[in-house]
């Protein structure tokens, strides 16, 4: 029992820090469902992910044999520049809540992109620049993406041209100031750059935008266009393998102190933070050396775990990209209005739809209201101002909390803190004038956009 | 020569933070000068600020002998929250400028205020605290100050009574709303809620209001409301003193490695953030320890040290606070619109001003063309998105940087990156649209404002 005492903050040293990621696939019996091309139904080969893909991130993309990639040295001098991210003891949350739980929380925040984003950026940017290529498209909602995308590229010197949806472009002109800081172009989508998108602004003329609609113009320009390529930053195999590098940092802390938590949350959009916090305790718990409960947070408003319907779907709105056997509302679903801009995705991750499915990961979702509340309440106690998404695990994370309370049970709750909300001060003031609204999608509405999707023959 | 490879970023162990503040004026052989009560013309006595400040924080500012004083443990546990601040080696920035120099930056934006003023607003509150308080008022021009003040009053329960230049209340929102997140009341000064408000109102409808405006409201809430005293974020010494937790870790974090830097960069508004920065550093140059260049970074459009008059004035516009011996432009100045509202003060801290007069430090004056445009490049390299303020730091160590390029020389230069400018992107908007313009006052119009300057006789 000679416990270390434990900081407030928990940095690695340099040398401490990761040089490999980790491909949690490589451990898991049953493997995510490949890509499909939607035209011949058949797994999607290398050759055919070419022309919109970087060739080093296919690769990444396909392999769910190889347990550990080498992080080149030129990324890892760029994670050295903003990480290690700080494992935070919340002492103060703590005793705010009066819990006998220990909490900890993995701070992404602490980079100018506001988010876990740029660790898969710079990795993208990386491989992009090795091929040659000129730049990469990619949309963005919220805008963190985009930024940090931005912000890779500004790096490696790569063209960025980045479709932000419209209603974000409009309500977030700061953020796309920070991309204009590192030289991206910002376009609002749907724009009429694109046949998609003068198709998507002839059909529903004044539309804001959405997600799958920036997606499918991103897709088209990086096809049509010499020396460019596609990056996107969640949803994918190649993401969360990047993004293995919270998961492996928050371990080694945690290593450092033979802490071992009982409890990994994370908010959950495309699953590319929470696919990467859990990686390697998921790894541990596949290859049965230790158990843990994972829980994914989503908003009520868009729950495709704890709603969807497991099956292949397109991955984009406008139906360009290949099927993914993903938990999904359908890509014709929209989801509402709802400030956690990343969070609004219609499928989720085939990696972590596969754990669930399996029953290795549990899943929640909540009310956007609850969630503004404990983020207000974290804010005050613990500093940070944090982002709406993030602010779903910090929900989660209390309510578990709070039951150690009730229960008097001693465990140990870590929790992923993606990202900042200084970009997010609309919708706080929404929630302080008591303005904000939850919306709760029917069972009919799920039903009936789940009607459409694809039919896939069995293979 | 075996030198340990220096990390990008030093961060120092819990254990090794500073645990006493370093107070620079007991070293001085020419103490800075005396507030000196407006009305007497004579040293203003504890009694007489009692009313204004909180007992424990006049003892700090009066006390120009005593080295050094305990930081609280309740302070100490806060700063354990958002500190250690990085030192970081600018090896991006080396690269990108092609210098021999070796550039090192102390970043204080890693926490939800986005800069330093947060280590003397939690010691502000705490003291007010301890007084048993009900709460602070205070004024805030961008609204660091601001939002510094209101996350350590929440920590610490206390109210907290903002007045916001009524311009940046309009222009920054969101500025406003993290405020609110933290519970305090924010209201747009000047306002109809003070008599010099009022007044002010009545002989300038329509005025957007400013600092020292601000300031006026803010002593006279806190002078006529049970329980309630004014905090100040800047200028005073009780802050500088608070700062010196700045050169303090900073010093720590080069000892480490043994490095020891030949010039110190830092912005200067009312001097907190330099003053803190360079303290422990001046302090051995005041003992005769060691040697070091110091430079103080000014806008152009409000240059105190390079164009001001080192005598008595007022701190506010309002002439409602005691008088300070400075560099100033006359109390009566009013800086031309400049986006880095931290720097649009017509004076300087006592303390820097003495030092400054003494041939101790240099300053600098830079347009604010020049320091976007180093800003942009710092972004682009370093990753960091830097307040406007902070870019002057910037500014002036690149160009030292560059230097040493010229000359072949391999200097050690250490520069204050105080904080992030997220809630700057309409200024960095007009940069990039070009519509950025400079100004700096001619000397007629300095002198006409000096000329107002109050008389004191020989003391």
């Amino acid at each position: 029992m000679s416990e270390k005492k434990i900081p407030y903050k928990i940095y690695l040293e340099e040398h401490e820090m990761p040089k490999k990621w980790y491909n949690l696939r490589a451990d898991m019996k049953n493997k995510p469902a490949p890509l499909l091309n939607p035209g011949t139904l058949k797994p999607m080969t290398a050759d055919e992910l070419a022309p919109v893909f970087c060739k080093d991130l296919i690769l990444q993309e396909l392999d769910d044999t190889t347990p550990y990639f080498d992080i080149p040295t030129e990324i890892q001098d760029f994670y050295k520049m903003y990480r290690p991210a700080p494992l935070v003891r919340a002492y103060c949350l703590e005793k705010h809540l009066q819990t006998p739980a220990k909490i900890y929380y993995k701070f992404e925040g602490n980079n100018t992109s506001g988010s876990h984003k740029l660790n898969s950026a710079i990795a993208q940017a990386y491989y992009a620049k090795k091929q040659g290529l000129k730049g990469v498209t990619t949309e963005t909602g919220a805008g963190q993406w985009g930024t940090a995308l931005s912000m890779a590229c500004s790096y490696f010197d790569l063209d960025c041209k980045v479709y932000m949806v419209k209603v974000s472009y409009e309500q977030k002109p700061f953020r796309r100031e920070v991309m204009r800081t590192y030289g991206a172009s910002v376009t609002p989508s749907p724009s009429t750059e694109t046949n998609v998108g003068r198709k998507i602004l002839e059909q529903f003329p004044g539309t804001s935008g959405s997600l799958g609609c920036a997606i499918s113009e991103a897709v088209e320009v990086a096809t049509t266009s010499e020396g460019y390529r596609y990056v996107l930053g969640s949803v994918l195999n190649q993401v969360l393998l990047h993004q293995s590098v919270i998961g492996l940092e928050t371990k080694a802390a945690l290593d450092k102190y033979n802490i071992t938590p009982d409890i990994i949350i994370g908010c959950a959009g495309g699953g590319s933070n929470l696919g990467g916090l859990i990686a390697p305790f998921m790894g541990e718990k596949l290859r049965g050396e230790k158990d843990y409960r994972f829980i994914a947070v989503e908003p009520a408003s868009c729950p495709s775990l704890t709603r969807g319907k497991y099956a292949y779907d397109f991955c984009d709105t406008g139906m360009v990209c290949p099927l993914a056997k993903m938990y999904t509302l359908g890509s014709s679903y929209i989801p509402a209005p709802n400030h956690a801009g990343g969070l609004r995705y219609h499928g989720m991750s085939s990696t972590l739809s596969q754990l669930y499915d399996d029953g290795l990961m549990e899943a929640v979702s909540v009310t956007q209201t609850d969630v503004f509340k404990a983020a207000e309440e974290f804010a005050r106690v613990e500093g940070i101002l944090p982002a709406p998404e993030s602010s779903h695990a910090i929900k989660v994370a209390i309510d578990e909390a709070l039951k150690c309370k009730d229960n008097g049970e001693e465990k140990t709750i870590v929790f992923g803190l993606t990202g900042t909300g200084y970009f997010d001060m609309m919708a706080y003031e929404k929630f302080h004038d008591g303005k904000m609204e939850n919306y709760i999608p029917t069972d009919d509405e799920i039903a009936k956009s789940l009607e459409k999707l694809p039919v896939i023959p069995n293979i």
